[in-house]
């Protein structure tokens, strides 16, 4: 279970480490998009992603019950950097897991946050074993996982608390999904302190396992997808936190690359915001209309803007003014 | 002369129509510059640039004295895009006189606000007898000069009034610097609110038309120079502006063309902002250091943020990290 304390503690875990991000507005985005929308930049948060505030407050609240002195992760992306940085922080040992393929750019930046990394080959071995021999050889380490947690969810919902604390009349929340630990926690805040706000989810087209597992009404697994939106490759919802996301969302909205790539670019261009594919996503359902909005006032997560001047590149060059 | 009520006056014209843009902090740029930073963020500002601020309050002033239908400007950069959005804003018809050979991109950006653009062939047309001639046929219009016009000047005030106003307590301003409008306006403004504090200049090492102006005592002119930082590519300073920044500012700072471009792309991969090279010279010259700020609170004017897809693509693939 998920409450509401549970958020209101998180908040107050969090608030000391996690920057209070600011809540933007583009009167050109609004015009395109037929309605006003207040997009919480979480791409401005420490470690460049929402991730923050879940790392931060598990691993908090964990060190109020017994003795931390390490913590360890499993995860090549964003919530790899918000694990090492916030063990940096707290004064903490950090171990981040990686495939040994990982991109460069991902292994440097986590290690500049000064956690060691363990590589394991994902084809030959398995992540969880992996997990299990190295914890077992440290008893004041702390698993911190990247969203099926609860102490990991009511951190991320804090980021819709805050959003709600400046724009308190929002009749809509959309968010990008992925594990679902955002959409969870940001679910039962919202729901809390907004009764009656619509909030929906939004995935690739290619990576709908929650739009499939809310059909179906349990978790669906699928083969694990290729998208540019590469924080949202999961294979299925979460265990603990998916019945949240069953009970509180409106539904999953689907976007296409095309759609994450444009409107990557138009958070460039015309609202001079770096956000990543995946942050973007939620951004790009609300832009390209996949449910109705119009009039209405709508709060979107920019969940992160990890991207890579390479990465950038590649997209820049992938595309051509129309 | 330029007064602080001027600017107070700028600020209540101003106020209904530019957006207050937010006060950004990064703790990696502080780390790298050894001083404590606040981003006055105008790249956000509408229109994409501090622009709109002195042709809003040009336009709003002289609308008060006498019947304006029309407001005409000779710019291809962001101060055309400022009176574009301006006029359209006030129901006012623009006129926009640009070289024949301007950029497509600020050419469309200036048709999207709905202007008129006039082309003139820089090498055989005189630009002044080009203003004269459109003037004299236009009884009603308004001509809104870039920065040489105390009405400009004070607009272009009202952003470190806003920034002080968050952040009372700074040392130093510092402010990218083309023909000086937005340096005066600050000056005047930042000197009445904060006796003491350090103003400096910032300009490309090649287009350093003010900081030799300042050695001298008196207003240079260079040949007109090439830079990345397109918006500062002036060949002089102003001729009302240049007596304000004599008394007020503490100095200008050179950077090179390498030190704008590594700072506009840690400002994007970093701090997740899309600037161009012109509105991060200010940011340039405390990152390395041409001043000593260490240990000191310092306000940095972000000045603009057009920067089109295309030239950052070029920007990124004439990178390679290092």
């Amino acid at each position: 279970m998920l409450t509401w304390e549970d958020i209101q503690a998180a908040q107050s875990r969090v608030r000391h480490l996690a920057h209070r991000t600011p809540v933007i507005e583009s009167r050109q985005f609004n015009a395109e998009a037929g309605c006003s929308v207040f997009f919480k930049a979480e791409n401005f948060q420490r470690g460049g992603a929402f991730k923050f505030r879940g790392a931060c407050n598990k691993i908090k609240a964990e060190s109020e019950r017994r003795k931390i002195t390490e913590v360890v992760a499993f995860s090549s992306g964003n919530h790899a950097q918000a694990v090492a940085l916030n063990a940096k922080l707290l004064g903490l040992k950090a171990t981040i897991v990686m495939p040994q393929d990982a991109p460069a750019a991902k292994v440097a930046a986590t290690k500049d946050y000064g956690a060691e990394i363990v590589f394991y080959d994902r084809y030959t071995e398995d992540r969880e074993a992996t997990a299990q021999k190295l914890l077992e050889t440290k008893p004041e380490a702390l698993l911190v996982p990247p969203y099926d947690d609860y102490l990991v969810m009511a951190g991320q919902g804090t980021a819709a608390v805050e959003l709600l604390e400046d724009v308190p009349d929002l009749d809509a929340l959309v968010i990008p999904v992925s594990g679902n630990g955002l959409i969870a926690g940001c679910s039962v805040a919202a729901s809390h302190l907004r009764p009656g706000i619509k909030i929906f989810g939004v995935e690739p087209s290619v990576a709908n396992d929650t739009f499939l597992s809310l059909e179906k009404g349990e978790r669906v697994t699928i083969n694990v997808p290729r998208t540019i939106a590469d924080g949202l490759q999961t294979a299925s919802p979460g265990e603990l936190t998916f019945p949240i996301v069953k009970e509180l969302a409106a539904g999953i909205l689907l976007v296409s690359e095309e759609e994450l790539m444009k409107t990557v670019l138009f958070l460039l261009e015309r609202m001079k915001l770096l956000v990543e594919p995946s942050g973007a996503a939620a951004a790009a359902a609300v832009r390209f209309k996949k449910n109705d909005f119009a009039g209405k006032k709508v709060g979107v997560i920019l969940s992160g803007g990890n991207l890579d001047l390479q990465r950038l590149k590649e997209f820049l060059m992938s595309y051509s003014h129309s």
